[in-house]
């Protein structure tokens, strides 16, 4: 039983591997290199899909830069200190256009080669509702429409299903979930805008990744901080701020 | 108003474009370098973008070659002289798993992004009608699930639509529909299996790409030539056979 998981590196996509893991799925872990700020996060899915035991992990190079309009990969500036409240209000600028549509149809794609009829999207309808790709109706759209694009589909071979195991959980929820999965949150990233540690004696601030931490005001920040508050576990991110 | 039109460099794609012209819509013309043998079918859609005086062309890089599975992208010999109720039997080899997903996928961000509303593919549900990704049931499911996927759709600014005017065409009467409406055909590149042109006095036989001629034995130059016969049209195709 195989399953294409996307993979960002972070903690709902990473928790959405622990459920199929523990579902019995062979995992093939999908992650994209899109021009996102926050490239750290690949190097992270990398070792998440080592430490579930994945069967492959594969990295897609898109550059969705060439289209821009979003803060994670046009020059806009990332959002910080926002009230919880105000994310939810409308749908933020750190809004990749048609990048849920796009990550799905990869894995679609990978899905039908390796005879996978299942995909893994840890995708959240409460706690960043702001996202149109991420509701419940829009989940089913997809996989209604994924059915009748492939061949395997189209010829009733496989019944291509999205799974979405995360969508009713609050952040708490998800973190309590995955540590009763034994997740090693430690792995995960999910700043939208990495900062260089000052580390003394050293003029390399920028680089190596292993010496960005999450900046811990982004929206992503502050929600990851909120979860662990509210789940009641600590928390073992390194944050700036 | 503008639209995204997918441009391949074929007759298809490139009568969608003329139509679209005719229609009066700023052309936004849309590429993939995705792996495929036929390279040569990019320089030519740059070509046709400049015909049509499309506002821009963007060529889109994605491997698909890192999930393996079709003629096009794999290391699967294309088939060659088949007979033409041959091809419309089963799906072909040369089918790539979801590729028009992946395409108007981004066709769609690239269209949320300019505040298009309309997409151009020239897919064909007659001659061609072994791809599951060319049928109409298929073609209003993603256009559904886009309306969903995205801020512009979910928001109600925009209701996109996906437009394919050759759906229901033979490839005789798009190429007189085309003709109609005065396109180069020679700019079309349509050969699955480019060939090498016997120069003499030269041993650069592959490169440059102008050097290349169409096979005239694949599934696609065979359709072409069944096409220009049929409409009655003189073909300006230079085939190896």
């Amino acid at each position: 039983m195989r399953a294409v998981v996307l993979s960002s590196g972070g903690i709902d996509s990473t928790t959405a591997m622990a459920i199929a893991k523990s579902d019995s799925y062979e995992i093939y872990s999908l992650s994209f290199n899109y021009g996102q700020r926050h490239k750290i996060e690949l190097e992270m899915a990398k070792k998440i899909a080592a430490f579930f035991g994945a069967v492959k992990h594969i990295i897609i190079d898109i550059d969705l830069r060439k289209f821009g309009g979003s803060a994670l990969t046009a020059d806009i500036a990332v959002p910080k200190d926002r009230h919880i409240e105000e994310m939810g209000s409308g749908i933020p600028v750190t809004y990749v256009p048609a990048r849920n549509t796009i990550f799905l149809s990869f894995a679609l794609a990978w899905a039908e080669v390796i005879n996978a009829d299942t995909i893994f999207i840890g995708v959240n309808a409460l706690d960043y509702s702001g996202y149109p790709d991420c509701r419940p109706e829009y989940i089913r759209a997809f996989e209604e429409m994924a059915n009748l694009a492939t061949k395997a589909g189209a010829e009733g071979k496989i019944q291509f299903k999205i799974k979405t195991p995360l969508i009713n959980m609050t952040k708490a929820e998800i973190i309590k979930k995955g540590s009763e999965l034994d997740v090693d949150y430690s792995l995960t990233w999910s700043c939208y805008d990495p900062q260089p540690t000052m580390l003394p004696f050293s003029s390399e601030l920028q680089t190596p990744n292993s010496k960005l931490i999450q900046c811990g005001r982004c929206d992503s920040c502050l929600l990851r901080k909120k979860g662990f508050k509210e789940a009641g576990i600590k928390d073992p991110t390194r944050y700036k701020e």
